[in-house]
């Protein structure tokens, strides 16, 4: 029988990113999709692409109401609601996915420090499991409470984390240097996400204190065994979906190019969404558009000492609503791509 | 068992497509892609998004090679090219669906005229069968050798023949302003679909005599039971994909939405890849894109007397792969939609 | 000495264009715009590309003010907001061209019938020249309020007059397909323009009623001696600047391409902002872009006895502030291209 | 009396972008515009966007009658191409800007060592100037012989040279991470750039070894009076116009904000094409577009030590044909600004 699952604010890109995905799961019934705004419409109201596909009918939050209709619940709430809703559903005995970043940061002090407020669900920050696959597979499989990674720590951990544990790099000092399309900023009507604000119009944002840093730090100095200090600019692209890193590194000893690949495949494994490029190869944001694929590529540079990692990820996908399917199914004990064999989509 | 297919042209924007297509079909097998430039190499080297993906190594094009492996070809060769190798491919046995234009003109004076050279395959004009699903279900089934619609027609046919069927509209005097995608025009070097020529650059081209014009006259005029005549103009968007056409009609007598509804109800049922836009809303290529959906809207101007049909279409996907792909589907016995029920990808 | 001008609503997309012109203009001196939204702010808050070139603090509009420091105001405010300030700026001893919709259309009743609502300063619509010089030089020359056209009716209006006033092709029937770069819908907040609504999104709006119609209507029936109707049809680019009209009309007579040429060539003359193409080439939205042209071009198609003519127009140049500057500049005596005569800017 | 000029190369994009600018020059005539493929064709044959601009008609390259119909050359021909002909323009009088690669590096050596062939013309080596005028200005007015500088180089040597000529930050360890539009990739027909590969696909590229990297390393070494050694990385952008290059950089002591904004504006002087953004802002590429201007922004990192600078120009101008023009116009003795005073394109 089909795993029971609803979606909390189905109506913004992430929302809608998952009823696409789940739509192909072999295993799972849509039984439940939320919007304040859409509420007693269809979906297709707010997503025209989804007509005819029956997708259910948009109804308000209501915890309870949740509860009693979903095995798994996608939480795809601005950051600051999901922690109002998510106890309660793990009362009444859901699993959640909740893809904000109200249970990414451990350190309840450390999150009211970049998130400007105090978290309203502490207790629940212990239990629940950073939902990077690649890194956290077997707390994942039991966790009750995952919290999906933010789209740009997704690029920058999958790509620093084997060099790190590997101690290949040093942990200060280290650049990251990210840009993401226009997807990752939401729906919500904005003047500066306008057409023609952005097209033409590439530019850094947030230079200083973006808030997936603490994020980014917190997983990345649990691999390395000490404290892991980035650099960090996003930028915003003038397209839709895909972020791309460049990362600057320091190697700690002389590191070839093979030993590179070799970590990196040793790490991974030869299968999987991390595909690790041939050396000489550059990741592309088409080359992953609309999958679950990570793309990692580097390059050493003698004449200065650094290295350069380069990865790729589809914001929306690996980057919020395909890594939270594959949680589910990890939850769920299913195969962990299922439902996410999509190829990108190119061109 | 798993149906063996073969691609012959697969490195181009359509043989891409229908690599990726064919991958998420559960029951085909894809046994051989040709290509002249990538021979000997993996298909990665021309596609590096299937990386992984366990697509097979590129061969150059030999038709007995074709036919000892595959059952079903898919001919993605440049036009007057696939006439050359098609009829070896059916003597052999296999089951071909040619994406050319060299087997959708019934009339071989009619292509020599708007082709500029004269037909090399004469004797299979009378055979193949306009692979068009929602007009034609029936012998594409049973056809050896379907040609493939352009994309422009099918935007348009597809648009149109409801109404020419049931007399709605007059055969005569009919508009079509269509707008594509630039993936429409290949993925050969060309000045003129560079980034910087395409962008901020829309505009017409071939406003007199555009090669996909006899292949609509002669569907319609067949679903009409008289000539239909099209003043077609085709305009170059500054996007990657879809088609969007917008056709001015004359009713032939007084026509309500209400009836201008039902007929392409009635016409095309409740299922399938046809999706009936709710009386006031219209299409849009991003509510299509990467699907094998056409969505069709209408608006009655009671201003002007004239009705305005407008149909959006993936031009890869239901333009092209994807329909054939539909077209293989009922030529081996297997549902229609099998392997294209992928959701649009939107944003 | 310098003429003293003011520009009301400088931070939407047409104030912006205008505060870019104007800097160039040798004769004109910005000494007031105004701005609730960002009044006390240096206009390079709204619009930081404009940064150090001198640009005045904003203001809010109060027409005691404007008159007093003024000599010619453009009016950039939203339809319904300028019939409220323009009558007293006239009273005041300013000339005003506005840039709304306000003042183009002669009946009160039609304005009624289209906008919605009664108009509010009916006494000065006899008195206002609609400002398209090509049409209207000697009027707009001694006029005290200048009515700037629309971006489509510019487009339209243009490609249209000069065979209308020839009796060359029929006054009804005619059919126009126009699509438009997404800054014409203005730097309002909305999620339809957002950029991953827009890219990759190509559709149509308004698809009966658009309110440029009327206007459109009135000034051709002029131009016409008789009463001309449209089917007119608007749609979204995913480009930031441009419309490109395509318009199908029929002979009244048979008409060769060298009549057309001719025809227009007569009507235009050889020199200013209309360039008549050569035959067989096609208008492009980037070989206007930024510039004050309008690019013409025509096929004749003897299989369907449709001629078709396209036009090309910077929407926010042509189709707004620079066709405002140039109507400025036949109100106050001046060469009627001063200031305009930049390049496109390609790529 | 005009000062006559030529283009050499005239139509790529750089070539159509002097065309661009010098029309609007009030002290230039265009003598001569050469092109070995539109040779005897009107200049509006490759670029129709200047028909009706009274652009002379391309000749094939001949210096003789260069020189004889010139006195200022601007040479935007390929590398290795320029100094086969610079030498005899030189000796028939002709005073040249050179917008190739071929005179921007000092030593003959490391020229050959990047671009992989000898140099042919080293005795003008030593006599080239840099030409950025900002660092260069004196020797500039004095030259024969001016090496406009690189796109890439231009925004980082621009943003990068005042702290170093101060001593505030570190020499070595450097990163400077670049994304260019496409239009800098030139206007030769290429599978990479055509509008389908780069739309949606934002990528890396020559991750190692862009030949940028000597020139900027030797300009910046002389401002340091140490050698600098920059760890560069070019990445392409979905855009067709505009650089936004990030840095990375080490204080060498304690900095605050107001020393960096106090450096930058004591080093370019509160005129001129050098905007220094208010503490906080951030450049943007539609901030530039069609203009001369370099934005120049940064921010202090506490938590990492980091200081980032980030700068923002138009390739074609700044980047290219208006710093050709700026440098002119100083050989010449004319206000540098003469013909570059427009303001950005925005939207």
């Amino acid at each position: 029988m089909s795993i029971q699952v609803g979606i909390l604010g189905a109506t913004g890109y992430t929302g809608g990113e998952l009823v696409r995905l789940l739509a192909c799961h072999p295993e799972v019934d849509l039984a439940m999709v939320t919007s304040e705004q859409y509420a007693g419409q269809p979906l297709e109201k707010a997503f025209p692409h989804v007509r005819g596909t029956g997708a259910p009918v948009c109804v308000k939050l209501d915890p309870a109401l949740v509860a009693a209709s979903c095995q798994v619940v996608f939480c795809a709430l601005p950051h600051m609601a999901s922690m109002e809703v998510v106890g309660s559903l793990l009362d009444a005995g859901c699993r959640v996915v909740d893809l904000s970043a109200d249970f990414r940061i451990k350190d309840a002090e450390v999150f009211a420090q970049w998130y400007g407020e105090a978290h309203k669900a502490e207790s629940l920050l212990e239990e629940a499991v950073y939902g990077l696959p690649e890194l956290n597979r077997r707390a994942i499989a039991k966790a009750r409470l995952v919290a999906n990674p933010g789209c740009y720590p997704t690029s920058v951990i999958l790509a620093l984390a084997p060099l790190l544990a590997q101690g290949l790099v040093e942990t200060r000092g280290v650049v990251v240097d990210s840009k993401s399309g226009v997807s990752g900023a939401g729906r919500s009507p904005n003047k500066g996400n306008l057409f023609p604000e952005i097209a033409e119009g590439f530019r850094p944002y947030k230079v200083t204190g973006h808030r997936h840093i603490p994020e980014m730090e917190q997983e990345l100095s649990r691999v390395a065994g000490q404290e892991v200090r980035l650099r960090f600019t996003p930028h915003l692209l003038p397209q839709i979906r895909g972020i791309l890193s460049t990362l600057y590194l320091r190697p700690t000893l002389p590191v070839t190019s093979a030993l590179v690949e070799s970590t990196y495949r040793n790490f991974y494994g030869e299968t999987g969404f991390i595909r690790i490029l041939p050396a000489g190869e550059v990741p592309s944001t088409n080359q992953v558009k609309g999958s679950n694929y990570c793309d990692i590529g580097w390059a050493m540079d003698e004449r200065t000492g650094y290295m350069v990692v380069m990865s790729a990820i589809d914001n929306l996908v690996k980057g919020a609503a395909g890594q939270a399917i594959q949680n589910m199914n990890l939850m769920m004990g299913l195969p962990e791509d299922m439902g996410l064999k999509q190829f990108p989509l190119f061109p």
